[in-house]
């Protein structure tokens, strides 16, 4: 077996539920035109039509997965209208999905990337339903891909693509305006606030004075969940890098009644 | 690696919930028996002893498998009393479950079929549980096909098997009488009513008065989510070719508190 | 293809729930690392932070899988502080996660075990994180134990592991006082009282009394749901032989208003 065999892997992303037929045909889908191949649920439970959302999860997920996976994402409130279909190339990996943002932030995350339009017909999965071109579009197309399709196939490249960038947090005096990325199983709030921006600012042990939602709090730097009083609300900076807030076992956004997308406002005592 | 070890594929369909151990110990039971193979859940989410909407869901997503997929699924409230275990094949594809209705209408939409009775008791795990044929029965019977097991050693052929085929809607002079299969993780509800039926009927662009629930509405018939307005209630064929009524960006079955099974009454204007 | 290869399994239990981005980056993080692997998700909806819960699933689940099979288990509200991170490896499989007890139940019920503490810092993936260890050392090490690490290179022996036992039930003249493990998706609700305890005094057929939460019952030792008129609450000896009180078509832990680790005293009438 080559090493190009066994590296052929496509992850999955949608905001069609557990419960929907839909993740399945997709996969019948894949099998039926390629094999050797391993899929993986990057997740189905993205917030119905929540691009925004699906994008931070598939930015924080595909960075883990090896070299030439090919991630089919299909968070889609445009499927049908004349939103494109597109293939966004990355020196790494393959994102196939709707031009809506959805992509935009994994594969920049990446470096350079260069972007295709679907438009070449004989790709496609007939019949071809107006509803759900997850199945008859996006997979088929990340079949042809992992079977050898060259990429300039698909379509024309494109220019410009829709880009949904997250906002990074602005500075005012001694103030940190940042909003919520992401809320996570456990209830901890994960801002846009990065390590990497703020390491001279914020450091462990510190105290913050963070006004959110309705509430302003104090709460500590710490480097662990665990380092934290049952209960205490928290600040670390995530597996990911960003600033969150937790509340050790217990959930952070319903005592702060925050949602995402929520401003944050951050100072350092 | 010949044609026939690469479609080894199992797909499971089951009421358990993903809370539950029972899906994983199946799994556990099948990789034990049978390699190489691959796994693909189709739902385990069926509401509880729903044979129904397990039937709908089975069949909406077998058809898009391939060639030789085993499907077992277990949505099976008479598991240990007298109800047989069943192995329907068809031209294609291979169901195993209990013989309450749950196989049939997968099987009959791929053409004719034949069904054996589960009685061969050397294929049964030992020790063989009371409750949990998913595990000690259908898994390891779908391993051995996999195997190579001849169709003829399960046991004898059944003539008669339960069937619960979906109903038809019926037209009285105008008005279409139909029935609601199944409501998608949006909140989208599908009906009975396959555009094969109607096409001569219902039309794009149309508009329908439609009696759904405690409501009666009016709504037009477009090609797509996207071409509706925000809130806006429409009917649409959906990616199965059933007519489904959605509501853009919200969920129509909590706003016309509909439930699998309830009457759908649809007159074009 | 050697039989070594085919056996490369690996399963994964959670308190992360569906929706978390945790669970994708574990398994890029794998396939990034050994080729060809299978991953299986035992649960990722364990409560968070219950490791009494995981525990019991990973038992309950773990010994269905074949031989060989590596089972990476992250419940750990202790993360990042001094708790350590272990191996635990028994005649069959082999399990990592964090030395809280997590594991133990699992490998106690495969015999004798030695357990290793993961230390050697070059096994781990850089930059590490101190809330995620899941992905940044479990997973790391499970794919290098598949890749053929000698066990003695993860670290030395731990001769005493945290070990949280399930109690057994205790039996005060003709009464058995036991606890509830577990509540599956039926909402059954499953005793630590198992039938190698109990066979001499609890039969099919029999009527017992039942206290549990608020409510004294008497019901019936069936063999299966089937068996049951709708509504009726039942006993029966489940498919992992634990004494389960269950409600037929209905949910036993509503009715009954139980959760886990609540007491269940039993007396046959």
């Amino acid at each position: 077996m080559s090493v190009k065999e066994v590296m052929r892997l496509v992850t999955f992303l949608t905001d069609f539920g557990n419960k929907s037929v839909y993740v399945a045909q997709m996969k019948g889908v894949l099998y039926s035109l390629v094999s050797p191949v391993k899929c993986v649920d990057i997740s189905h439970d993205i917030a119905p039509q929540n691009v925004r959302e699906g994008a931070f999860i598939l930015r924080a997920a595909s960075r883990y997965f090896p070299r030439g996976t090919v991630h089919v994402a299909v968070v889609d409130p445009g499927v049908g209208t004349d939103r494109r279909g597109i293939v966004v190339v990355t020196k790494n990996q393959i994102f196939v999905g709707p031009d809506n943002g959805l992509l935009i932030p994994a594969a920049q995350s990446q470096g350079e990337y260069i972007a295709y339009e679907i438009s070449n017909p004989t790709l496609l999965r007939r019949p071809l339903s107006r509803t759900f071109h997850g199945r008859d579009i996006f997979t088929p197309i990340a079949a042809q891909i992992l079977n050898g399709l060259p990429f300039d196939q698909i379509g024309p490249r494109v220019e410009t693509v829709i880009d949904l960038s997250f906002s990074k947090p602005s500075f005012v005096e001694d103030t940190i305006f940042g909003a919520v990325l992401f809320i996570d199983g456990f209830g901890n709030i994960i801002t846009n606030i990065h390590y990497d921006d703020v390491h001279d600012k914020i450091k462990n042990g510190q105290t913050l004075t963070v006004q959110i939602g309705s509430k302003r709090i104090q709460l500590a730097v710490v480097q662990t969940y665990g380092m934290a009083e049952k209960d205490e609300l928290i600040a670390l900076f995530g597996s990911s890098g960003y600033l969150e807030i937790s509340k050790n076992q217990g959930t952070a956004d319903a005592y702060l009644q925050v949602k995402i997308g929520g401003v944050v406002q951050v100072r350092v005592n």
